[in-house]
């Protein structure tokens, strides 16, 4: 892991972008942290595109260190300057068809979107956890916060050092990932927007009751897929609060 | 509306019984708030039966009342001392046939139910109501919170005085009832516990997809009737610190 830049912010949060092999990411720390007492982290997860995304999450981010977190997120495959597949890209096209149509997609355009991607981005998500860990201003628990979140889920179900999530359900979900929910036994805050033209409200329902851990809740609140209220952003912190400090 | 008994609790909380009418109720205000600074009223809604919600009910409004709100709650019909209905009875036989028969129980019998027990209950609420503004103490905004949740529906809709209601899913609902919820325009917080064997989670969903509001937020948690976590206290203290302070 490599820091290519840092800024300081008014608040004392520390931005570091940094490059983990090919992969592009960020960290915010809480400026104000002492050496000795490292911060739990927690991983900012994204629909792709870290500059497109750099507003909110950044905002999040913030948000978080603000009350004592160390935030890193890194950039997905085939998304910002990375490279692009040609199968997802597909997969990305029939979707858009088929919602433009006014159709549900077909789950087989789902899979096709979405399992390469977790199958890929899951690792690395892995390999950022074991960089940052080494940090000695980052210490532990570890959260995972936002989508996709079927990567979400894996990292749940593979990563043992993740002891808590708060997942955006807005993304479409292949079936076998709400099969794979049944294993997530962590506690988690699952975040629904009722309204959101992008998502499937049924699936993220069923996904929201496939999950097998005892501490689940869920928030659905309206408006469209960016129009997470801001008081959701104090209850995710609340919740990391109860389950990483 | 007459005080008839009074006790003050550690926690400075003034917990006062009273009779209204015919109606039974109690009264819960934060002992120390000067005469010179009404506080909001939440007025507190359960599933009949004062005694034997009592626990929970002064657990809840403690919690609400050291945070500078008073609480207030008045028996429902049928319930408790009060005459019951021989037809509320027989409806309440008839639902209980059903799910212990393993079945839904039809439309009937949750409108048999649930509708006299609207009808009856709402115009006491709103006596309340007037008695309770006229306290010194007690100023407003006003909040409901609480089941029945076709009681609190109601009043959402005829009770110009409620400013924000937070409503518990955890009784069967009328289908006018949720034709109701589309005239339904304030804030609201919706709890539901996922696994409520008396409950039927697809109703509370449309129920919650009904409602006119442009803030709605719909919590859903694990566990049983009784099981809502403690943290949906502070959540409900918080949804009505921003709309009722």
């Amino acid at each position: 892991m490599r820091f290519t830049s840092e800024q300081r912010f008014d608040d004392d949060v520390l931005e570091r972008r940094f490059i983990l092999g090919e992969v592009p990411g960020i960290l915010w720390t809480p400026g104000s942290a002492s050496p000795s007492a490292p911060v739990p982290l927690i991983l900012a997860g994204h629909p792709g595109g870290l500059d497109m995304m750099y507003a909110r999450l950044a905002a999040r981010a913030r948000h978080a260190a603000a009350e004592g977190y160390a935030v890193a997120t890194i950039e997905l495959p085939g998304a910002g300057d990375r490279p692009r597949s040609a199968a997802a890209d597909q997969a990305r096209a029939d979707l858009r068809q088929a919602l433009a149509a006014g159709e549900q997609p077909s789950g087989d355009v789902v899979d096709r979107l979405v399992l390469p991607l977790v199958d890929q981005a899951v690792p690395e998500w892995r390999a950022a956890l074991d960089a940052l860990l080494l940090l000695p201003e980052i210490g532990g628990p570890v959260g995972f916060s936002g989508g996709v979140i079927s990567v979400g889920v894996r990292l749940a179900v593979v990563e043992p050092r993740i002891s808590a999530a708060v997942l955006f359900a807005g993304s479409f979900v292949p079936r076998s990932v709400v099969e794979e929910a049944r294993q997530v036994t962590i506690p988690l805050l699952v975040l629904l927007q009722w309204d959101d033209e992008g998502n499937d409200r049924q699936m993220a329902l069923d996904l929201f009751d496939a999950f097998g851990a005892k501490e689940k809740t869920l928030h659905a609140n309206m408006g469209g897929h960016t129009g997470v209220p801001h008081f959701e952003g104090d209850d995710a912190n609340r919740f990391f609060a109860r389950h990483l400090k």
